[in-house]
């Protein structure tokens, strides 16, 4: 029986919160309704953070009132607050996303303000909505941050411990820059395993510096079976002109399928939407699967081939 | 103590002979006098193929005449037959590094006879020169044929065999269009290295699939020493435009280096000549660490972080 692996596909939120153009609404709703029938477990739709902070996402309301919901996949949005919670309640999401940084720095630049006012407006919303709504916490910068460079497993475990005693019920670990190696990986993975047995963990990885997969492959070995990743590896680094955003979703299923996990996803279907996702942006996007084929997709031999099986036999 | 990684850069031979325009002589040699003091056990650099049927490299005999060697450096060429190791062996290099692929009809597309034509070609090379210089032979589509699909594990082995009953030093595994998993990657390090425990072996991957950095994560977790890589992760697959080709030097040394392994390269010296390479060849390259700089590369917390610490103290 194989081990059955979650994806949350984010491209229509981390993909898009910083694209140069915004993508148009209905462009958004009809592929969250292609990505319906892909097998994911989850899909972010968007955020209710202000239109002004993210111009991007601004028709947050009507994406979420238009786009179907398939049994089966959850539908969760981004809430930075207690005013965004109240405009994301009426969406009737199946969770509350909540955001804060692991790492001071990240965390006033990112959020403006210090990570304590973070979590006593996050520990508002969940006191608020906790029993209405499931609610994830997703931890930036977990690995490092771009700023302040090393952030300690135990910090990442402290400020884990904070929400998981405010009762929620899952937990992101995000390498919001893309600074986790497999190394850090394994133990940071085993160590929130042996702490936190009874949350959904999942794991968000950055391709920044090409080890995206390699540590997908390494929060496998430890035991994790929830991954976000973003439909053509988009959502790209602020620091880094030209290097990779998000894992690639596509990328990353492909690797997991070809080595034994159920995905649950049906490539088949997904790759076509990838493929396209550049018409969509108006750029190229760091995903390889989608311009290389599958491993099982094969090509023709050259006619050469047939002459000299002729010639040599 | 650290577990040591030796890299062989490619980049001059596999990077190169694919390019679209050719790369002037007095480039490669400056390229390779660079790449001299980064620390690299081997460079291949250059091919003796005929220059009818690898132009970019008709240069072989002037670009080994000229460049520098470095004690510590082994600098290995591609020979095909018996005609390119006479004239190989003029160059003085340190070994040859022969090539044949694992599939038959890969055989045919590229070396244009069958592998029993090959092997017997290879094995004049080896017969005619082995006493005065060390053999490697490279085997390429180790891990599937893009146009037959799977090589089975069995026909890799008996391969192998087959050169390692000549008496060759080394084995080079080639996953030449990028269709390895991890997993395979698994099973193919534990059996080669049962095998061949007397053997230099080396593992060469593309990320044509994004898969690259994951493969030698699982193959140095199967105890695999010895990589290729190729700078920017030059040397593309004719099969898939916009695709990667040849994983990285620089990315795979990179996270060998932050999970604690001994590469013995110097990052410091190798990232600018890498950041280089666009200009030589005159278009955007793959790698990613070049463009996002490394995990210790750290930036400046915006203006806005210090005012908010004022405002929140």
């Amino acid at each position: 029986m194989k081990q059955k692996i979650h994806f949350n596909e984010v491209v229509t939120r981390d993909g898009f919160q910083m694209e140069p153009a915004f993508v148009a609404t209905d462009d958004k709703v009809a592929l969250i309704n292609a990505l319906n029938h892909c097998g994911y477990a989850k899909i972010e739709v968007t955020s209710f953070t202000s239109a002004k902070a993210i111009p991007m996402l601004r028709d947050a309301e009507e994406v979420m009132g238009r786009i179907e919901r398939v049994p089966g996949v959850e539908y969760t949005v981004l809430v930075p607050n207690l005013r965004g919670a109240e405009r994301a309640m009426e969406s009737r999401p199946d969770e509350f996303n909540l955001v804060m940084s692991t790492s001071e720095t990240h965390n006033l630049a990112n959020l403006r303000m210090p990570r304590e006012h973070s979590f006593a407006a996050l520990r508002e919303v969940i006191e608020r909505y906790g029993l209405q709504v499931p609610i994830n916490v997703s931890l930036s910068a977990c690995f490092g941050c771009p700023m302040e460079g090393e952030v300690p497993q135990i910090e990442v475990m402290q400020w884990a411990q904070r929400f998981a005693d405010l009762g929620v019920r899952g937990l992101t670990i995000c390498d919001t820059t893309g600074m986790a190696h497999p190394e850090q990986v394994t133990q940071m993975c085993q160590a929130l395993r042996a702490r936190f047995p009874a949350l959904q963990l999942t794991l968000h990885f950055h391709n920044t510096r090409g080890m995206g997969l390699a540590n997908v492959l390494a929060a496998v070995h430890s035991g994790i079976d929830r991954f976000d990743g973003s439909l053509g590896g988009l959502g790209g680094c602020p620091y880094a002109p030209g290097a990779s955003g998000n894992i690639s979703s596509e990328d990353a299923i492909h690797m997991l399928d070809a080595m034994g996990f159920d995905t649950g996803i049906d490539l088949t279907r997904l790759l076509p939407i990838a493929r396209e996702l550049p018409g969509l942006v108006g750029h190229m996007v760091p995903g390889q699967v989608a311009k290389s084929g599958r491993i099982t997709d094969l090509h023709p031999a050259p006619p050469s081939v047939a002459e000299l099986r002729k010639a040599f036999s």
